[in-house]
């Protein structure tokens, strides 16, 4: 590679792509924290029970599942299924030196494929909408690894 | 590091193990996802059972727990607790530049470990039989993780 | 950048901060090991229940969720949906040449609030406790992240 720096064209390409999949992860943590509080349930741990000023009149049903939360809490475990392979994937990727219009089309056809998949399942879209959705991102990433462990092999 | 290629014989090194490791991860998706159509059930969402052309019959026992599809989702949590930082160990351990055998013996030693751990939790071989193909994997990880740790120190 | 090395002293303030990140996760696999050992239970697979050198005398019990073992368990899928995008994140920002005394304060200061969030998990410590400490990392990726896409940008 050229050099290693956001100046490149290609690892900028990367970047973006990865900064945004990082943030959407992140924002899942986020998500299910807003949704604990709207709730005022959902919790996880015998403690979360315990009187505390952010939890003033705990109650046992506090730990129950909560479907609202439950829902956020299975998007972001898909993401965590998805995203830290893309992470690496898309950062090996770049080492095969692949055309910038077709990383830019990997790249952010990967992102948008996610960003639909989390509006499919955060508003609760058939499964055949959803899995499609997830396809399309899963068919990026193994197209990326298969290029790169062929260039990687010197094939 | 010489130069982050490909043609570096330690890069490629890992990038082989790393391709490998994130297809296997990747291809648990893809084999809960052949489970849950062979079973036509073992599905998470609510709106799972809804009617769609991939589901014309639904029924509310799709949301069963399946336990065909939720070897295949342990074997999954198994890689996401393992092979995110496998991917982020191995290339910092590049940085320290190994001699090459030594990289592909912890590289592919890793891989084989894995898909070893893999045969015999799909087979459900005994609990002996997994952890200790797990402890190896799980060792060479550390391994590679304190050297690193160790140069970046300085020491 | 410079070089891609650990005499860089932003990669190897990195790699620092990345390793004991990553120690950190795998010691989370070993210390449910250590747990399923000392209460000789909360396994998860139904194989786990056959008689062996290490399970000479299997009970059906053995398959009870475990609190002790969940805790651990809990803890770790933390460590999932965050340390991975914490590792990816750290390194994207050392590309966008920080000064080394920020890239310091917040790849240690990541370090800590992770070490201090096990610490208050591990001991039960009230929810807002443990919440604080995942803000306060959490904060941290998020400016690392976005500073990076920024960069990336050129903005």
């Amino acid at each position: 590679m050229d050099t290693l720096t956001l100046q490149n064209p290609l690892v900028a390409t990367y970047a973006i792509a990865a900064t945004l999949m990082i943030l959407k992860a992140v924002g899942m943590s986020w998500l299910t924290v807003a949704r604990m509080l709207q709730a005022n349930g959902g919790f996880r741990s015998p403690e979360d029970i315990r009187k505390t000023p952010l939890n003033p009149n705990p109650d046992p049903a506090q730990l129950q599942p909560n479907e609202r939360v439950e829902r956020i809490r299975r998007i972001h475990q898909n993401d965590l299924e998805n995203l830290p392979f893309f992470l690496a994937a898309g950062f090996l990727y770049v080492l095969t030196l692949p055309p910038l219009w077709l990383a830019q089309l990997l790249f952010y056809g990967y992102v948008l494929s996610r960003l639909l998949h989390f509006a499919a399942y955060l508003s609760a879209q058939t499964h055949d909408l959803r899995a499609t959705l997830w396809t399309i991102g899963s068919l990026i990433l193994v197209f990326m690894t298969c290029r790169t462990l062929l260039a990687a092999l010197g094939v």
